[in-house]
């Protein structure tokens, strides 16, 4: 096991940190948290994390809904299975999927590529073109896994910059979608709850998996090198 | 735009790189690479970034195929529709999800835990039960659909590691997956092909898009605060 690393916890993010490497061998996903409050400027930084993740032609076909409020966590936890974590964590972060993609998404993505890089609506036609037929081709199943597919890299992208801050996450996919959905009226969005990351501090002393050593398929078993 | 930011390419990888906000905002993803080789110590933090990643219940749902075979790389490239950066890339990283999760990879990922933390195989029942019902009561699409989830964490990992190396990364679905996955004999060993990550080095000089201004939505507009 990595010794636990040095963190500068100053009011700005230091610009440097430590490799991730480092980190990944510090994080884990902690079963207890001490309901301590993570600082906002390390919030914003996993939620800016989240946002710079790539995605399938740019479309970020997904959403992110972050809950801080004490209530509105202790209402979810039940949905959660009733998993400590819920309410111990300092915020609840959770990334929902698209369930339709359509033209609206498509030509509000279109606009913000014409503002920012000042190119012409003409130009993008081609591209255009290729997101709506694969808007047009794909069933709503397809999409919707799609769209989970780039969920699931910005919730990496997430899960690395809180390992690298030295914030403890847990990602969870263990609890009731239906349900949370509902809860957050999702379906009438065109939104489905794909996981959820607890953000917060790990509790050591009540987490009997804290000090576990980290258990990994070696790199021989999962990569074939050709 | 963020400047280009300094790198240190030495021959072991520097502990201390950069925040991965500044890396996040050098990163894109090259439609061109030079062909030029990345350095062996590079490519394995990267695939140790992705081994690292989290999973559901740690079962690391998912294998990888690294190329580095020109020959090969020539095969892959009209399966993935000739985009140049297939044979200008220095390596292919394949990302395969399980398309069954069984009761020997259940038992094979209890054994290395049972070794790794010198536990008993009794102290595991609990959660050995668990993953079993979970992978009787799913469907073989349910299974695959959240082994690619599990790709796509690993995904978001190595693609974060890749950007705090200086690393040029292309994450790539753009590929006829039927014929990849018939290509490298995925079926009979119950796996599928999610993505594609081409590792090289970016052609700033023939990529119209190197130099463009990344598009994101505004946190304002992706993230509901609660």
């Amino acid at each position: 096991m990595a010794a636990k690393p040095i963190f500068l916890r100053s009011n700005t993010i230091p610009a440097i940190l430590m490799s991730l490497k480092d980190a990944l061998h510090w994080r884990y996903a902690p079963k207890r948290m001490t309901g301590a409050t993570v600082a906002p400027q390390h919030i914003e930084a996993i939620l800016r994390a989240a946002q710079y993740a790539p995605s399938s032609m740019g479309l970020q076909p997904f959403s992110l809904i972050l809950v801080q409020d004490t209530a509105v966590k202790a209402l979810i936890k039940p949905i959660a299975y009733n998993q400590p974590q819920i309410a111990e964590a300092s915020h609840l972060l959770l990334f929902c999927a698209y369930t339709q993609l359509t033209q609206q998404h498509i030509d509000t993505y279109l606009q913000q590529i014409i503002s920012v890089r000042g190119v012409s609506a003409e130009s993008l036609a081609a591209f255009r073109g290729s997101m709506m037929r694969f808007a047009q081709t794909s069933s709503s199943e397809q999409i919707a896994h799609w769209a989970a597919n780039q969920a699931y890299i910005a919730l990496g992208f997430a899960l690395a910059e809180a390992a690298l801050l030295g914030v403890d996450v847990t990602p969870m996919e263990g609890f009731d979608k239906a349900a949370l959905d509902k809860f957050f009226q999702l379906p009438s969005q065109q939104l489905c709850s794909v996981a959820l990351l607890a953000i917060g501090h790990r509790d050591e002393a009540n987490d009997f998996l804290a000090k576990e050593k980290k258990v990994r398929k070696p790199l021989a078993q999962l990569v074939k090198r050709i």
